[in-house]
């Protein structure tokens, strides 16, 4: 019996790197108590680096009761590291022989209902899990740069991974203070990752044809969509500006211009059936909301993002 | 002879839309006289309702010296609307024939060495100012929405423009307050819209493979790289998060990622030139600063516009 996702007090961060000592730093800031696994003592001047560079963001985000630095726990002995594990959090490199040798042992050492999630940007769970004995509480949990701030947590299971595992990772990360987003489907990239991605071709792109520089391209994001973006996402924002014919009259007015070459992505077809699902998806999101006050909402935090982004700190 | 583009005083904004009105909106904010010109009087609520909800933002920001709603001034006569100007704002709407016989008037009743800027997202400045009688300070200058509150603006001319009004528009709008981009050559959508474009394009598909839903989308963007990208752009965010190695490390590294089917946009080949021109300029934005220093003034930023785009109003 899996013991309740609000009931977990210790966590286990394996891993030396940015990602896992980001993780470490997130989870203490949540005030659970944290060992970290370090392959190799040496690497610990280098994880404390990133934990005490995050740690005044985390104060300045508001810590959670109790949380505290002295709740980490460092080791290089990996059944120790997770003798008392109620969650664990695997961020070792991203070579697959790697990863399989850890599950294996993971599998023969752990407790068989703790959930083990993986940081992997790349790697399927499918081929992850392959060496581990217990393969169904095996998840990926793929969090975005910088950890300790960006929230996205993105969930996704192997073959093997039983739903109730990731239920209950979705559960625990909300619970620790994250924003997972369950995927239907394992595609590489997951969806933070691709939509990125897309863009930064065109910017390559743009580059490559001498139609603008670096600069020009990080000037343009942000000071035109990002900010934007980082209020409401891509949809959203399209559905507010629209008025109160929301995404319907984006799709149907501009529809057309999907056919045009303003990227070097062709879009797919517009189907009634991914109308429906635009349409029907934002308006789920506006909640009834009228688009004059999504817009006067979003007004007033890009002017607040606008002075976060660009004031002389 | 062209007036210094500091001693404007005086700025016509043609169009009553939200583009229009916009405009209008953000010169009133920084101090200038503005005159608006509406096609149909009974637009007026509408243009006003714009402006009526863009000024408390614009209070937010800052207002200039002197800047008051009081200043603006609205007709329906389009030779009294231009008489006083010294800079005119286009924002007509997107059909050809429209702004071709607008710019045609503009040609016969404006002082021929007024700079004419367009707000135009799609038409060619080369077309638009094929009719006008003095093509040579016609430009670009496309902002992006809402105008009163993102400051970019997209700045190119046609084929009968001259440098000397690019300067001008340059100049000036950095003096309004705005942050102006000169793009290299005439491509469709600009800089901004194509990169936005492209993301867009990538998150249809998801939803049409039934890869995300729009709020799997919007989440992942609001909590992942969105944030991230209002402080730093893409190609500073990567430079920064390579540590000491920055793009070219991003770019040696992850190079072969780019042939990953990440996304469904095919990235350009990864030429020495192209390696080089990306390595150059984030060098050249980093202005000597340690990744260091600039990440830690990228997380205080961030956990800004987290609390910003996310808090309670």
């Amino acid at each position: 019996m899996r013991m309740a996702s609000d009931q977990v007090k210790h966590v286990t961060s394996i891993g030396a790197g940015p990602i896992g000592a980001g993780w470490a730093a997130h989870f203490l800031a949540r005030g659970y108590d944290v060992t970290a696994y370090l392959h190799d003592r040496n690497e610990e001047d280098k994880f404390m680096s990133v934990v005490n560079t995050a740690w005044p963001c985390l104060i300045d985000l508001g810590l959670a009761d109790g949380a505290s630095m002295d709740r980490l726990t460092i080791t290089d002995d990996l059944a120790k590291a997770t003798k008392d594990a109620q969650f664990i959090q695997e961020s070792a490199p991203e070579r697959l022989p790697i990863k399989q040798d850890l599950y294996e042992t993971l599998g023969r050492i752990t407790a068989p209902d703790v959930v083990i999630a993986s940081s992997t940007s790349g790697l399927p769970m499918t081929d992850i899990q392959a060496t581990c004995s217990t393969p169904e509480r095996c998840v990926v949990g793929h969090p975005f740069n910088p950890p300790y701030l960006l929230p996205l947590v993105e969930v996704i299971g192997g073959n093997k991974t039983t739903n109730d595992a990731l239920d209950w990772a979705m559960d625990f990360y909300a619970i620790a203070g994250k924003e997972p987003v369950r995927l239907k489907k394992e595609i590489p990239g997951f969806i933070a990752t691709r939509l990125q991605e897309a863009l930064w071709r065109e910017a390559l792109h743009m580059v490559a044809n001498g139609e603008a520089t670096p600069e020009d391209i990080d000037r343009a994001l942000r000071f035109g969509p990002a900010p934007r973006m980082a209020v409401q996402g891509q949809c959203m924002a399209f559905h507010v500006a629209c008025g109160a014919g929301g995404m319907a009259t984006n799709l149907d007015q501009f529809g057309p211009a999907l056919k045009l070459p303003w990227t070097r992505l062709e879009a797919p077809e517009l189907t009634q059936e991914l109308r429906d699902a635009m349409v029907d998806g934002c308006n789920a999101m506006a909640e009834g909301k009228h688009f004059e006050d999504m817009a006067a909402d979003r007004d007033r935090r890009i002017v607040a993002i606008l002075k976060a982004a660009n004031d002389p700190l």
